[in-house]
């Protein structure tokens, strides 16, 4: 006996969940997510992918589930991986443990690692690839498959703007554009990147922390790095430099493409780019945006800086067009989540 | 015998229908729908407001009726109206006709109109007041209403911007920013109106027609005054002063309350302010923006002329919110429907 579709895709919302819960904390491997079922089709194991060393998602969802796994399930967000790396094969473990079935929701593009579900299938279990593989490839998993189809990291610029573009006041003050549920929506954004991008321009004005929070102020677990760009210095006394809070690294450059390439040395696989303009401006005019993330405040200013500076364009026929994901309310606010066609290779702006 | 609750909503939805048709061909009167049920609840006769001088809408519905009428149920989007003007009293029409029952939306704050629903009470005849009132609160009543409470016409400003709030690229380009589907609602709200309103520098800029039409490009049956601001000659071969479209007027003021009170004089109920960003700014630094109607491309330019041009705010606590009523898709497009916080009377910006 073994779980049926339903029953697997419910599963499969579970490991997506687990692996959100560890997402900005795998880096540079990807968070997965694995739901092991017994027999009869009842959870009995869950796990997600521990931070580089520690044990693969599969790995901790068969601890949990121990002998109860024998003739089960494995319900998995990405095929398990059949190469010997800080950790024996995923593979391995699935056929000790006696597992019959694995649904898998995308197959592992990584030519290293691939060859799991071959594997499995070869061993007797029964295998399925694609279960929710739309969701699954939105989730947690986007910026590992888009950093291993590209060999760059995963670009998401977030802007909190009014409905006229404009992200500050004439004088500079921007304190609140949005509300408290779209501001709590960056703070869950940031706990899962790797990486938070900024200019010295935003920087200078507005001495941001750029930690991730909890509303009430404290901490989160996690701390992406923290990536100033800019040849300007940033002041002894900026909050960003405040001892204990989070890593953060100074790039004296202009260029997206070296920014990039730095914080691709440095494993980074989901960057934020939470902006200004004149930096968001240049990562667009690079193609180095994937992902585009609007707060929109149902507000008008009239006045002010805008949300995004040169990007390069000159003409109508050459607007960057986007396709949205989802648009949703946050509290009074609208998020439209959006992609960027595809571009020209990332490199410098011409 | 009477119809109930649920076929009385189902009937006010029909009479909602039936008065949106003759939006703007009604002003300065109300465009009202009426519906007549027979004693079984059959709908025997719609009706809407014609132009003035014309039957209203319970004439008109009580004459598809005819004797059909008797002992039925009529139900209408607004009071019906006690006070011989160019017309009888409908509240004689609905009792000649032997109406036993009456559903009304809204009641009439006109106070030389009102006392419908009373003298039809009076008459023995069981009224509701209240039906499907928040919708027909902001249907083809809306400018109306609030020309009754304000003594000038409605004013909705709507834009075509992208996500960054540009309505036009660095070169002046901006056709088209947004798709098909949003720019066929424009005409679609443009033959509902009574008055269309665009800048000196607009006119000079896109030399735009300002008419209804259907997608084809022929013009609608119904086409706006079309009104030019700005102390700007318009050039003579100006597309706006072809012949034989439409009317146009030319308003040389660059104050938002000296054109309302024009307007009002001829008897706009409904104007829609297209632009550009320095003519909308005046409004809303006016106080003279009601309703906001933005749609949204998913597009990027960062570089161009700005949604919304200076509108007296400086500092982020002067901000003007909005409360969004609706948000949805057009085509690829984003929709966003919001009515502005009540302010100041309309007077000169400071
Ligand atoms: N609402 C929001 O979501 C949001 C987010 C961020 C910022 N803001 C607002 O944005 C404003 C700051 O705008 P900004 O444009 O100055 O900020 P910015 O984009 O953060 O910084 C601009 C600076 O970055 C450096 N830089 C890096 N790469 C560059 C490139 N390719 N081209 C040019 N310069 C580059 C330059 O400084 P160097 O001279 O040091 O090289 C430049 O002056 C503030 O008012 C802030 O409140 C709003
Ligand atoms: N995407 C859209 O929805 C949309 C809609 C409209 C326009 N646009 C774009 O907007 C651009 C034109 O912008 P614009 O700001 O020049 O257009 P505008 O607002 O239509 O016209 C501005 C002109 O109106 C006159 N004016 C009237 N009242 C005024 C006041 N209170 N204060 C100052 N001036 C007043 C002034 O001209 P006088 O010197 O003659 O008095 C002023 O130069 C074009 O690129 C056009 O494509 C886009």
């Amino acid at each position: 006996m073994s779980a049926d579709g339903p029953v697997a895709e419910q599963a499969m919302r579970r490991a997506l969940a687990a692996s959100d819960r560890v997402h900005g904390t795998t880096s540079p491997n990807p968070a997965v997510g694995c739901v092991v079922l017994d027999r009869d089709g009842r959870v009995v194991g869950t796990g997600a992918t521990s931070p580089p060393g520690g044990p693969h998602a599969e790995r901790a969802a068969l601890a949990e589930a121990g002998p109860r796994a024998a003739g089960g399930t494995a319900v998995v967000t990405l095929e398990p991986c059949n190469h010997t790396g800080r950790t024996a094969p995923c593979v391995d473990g699935l056929l000790e443990a006696g597992i019959s079935r694995v649904y898998t929701a995308l197959a592992d593009p990584n030519p290293v690692a691939a060859g799991g579900l071959d594997r499995l299938r070869a061993a007797g279990v029964e295998v399925t690839l694609g279960t929710l593989a739309t969701e699954v490839a939105r989730g947690p998993l986007r910026g590992w498959l888009h950093r291993q189809r590209t060999g760059r990291p995963h670009v998401t610029w977030k802007v909190a703007t009014t409905l006229d573009g404009r992200v500050a006041a004439a004088d500079g003050s921007s304190r609140w554009i949005t509300g408290p549920e779209a501001r709590g929506e960056v703070h869950d954004l940031r706990r899962r990147m790797d990486a938070i991008v900024a200019g010295t321009g935003t920087v200078l004005a507005d001495d941001p922390v750029l930690t991730a929070r909890h509303p009430d102020g404290t901490l989160r677990d996690h701390q992406p790095l923290r990536v100033v760009v800019g040849n300007r210095d940033v002041p002894p006394g900026a909050r960003l430099r405040a001892e204990g809070v989070a890593p953060a690294l100074h790039l004296r450059t202009r260029d997206p493409a070296e920014v990039l390439a730095e914080l691709t040395r440095r494993d980074v696989v989901d960057l934020l780019l939470e902006g200004g303009p004149t930096l968001a401006g240049a990562f667009v005019a690079a193609g180095a945006v994937d992902r585009v993330l609007v707060h929109l405040a149902p507000a008008l200013l009239g006045a002010g800086p805008h949300a995004l500076g040169d990007a390069g364009v000159g003409t109508i026929a050459d607007i960057v067009r986007l396709q949205v994901d989802e648009v949703r309310r946050a509290g009074g606010d609208i998020v439209v989540d959006a992609v960027i066609d595809p571009r020209p290779a990332c490199g410098p702006a011409e």
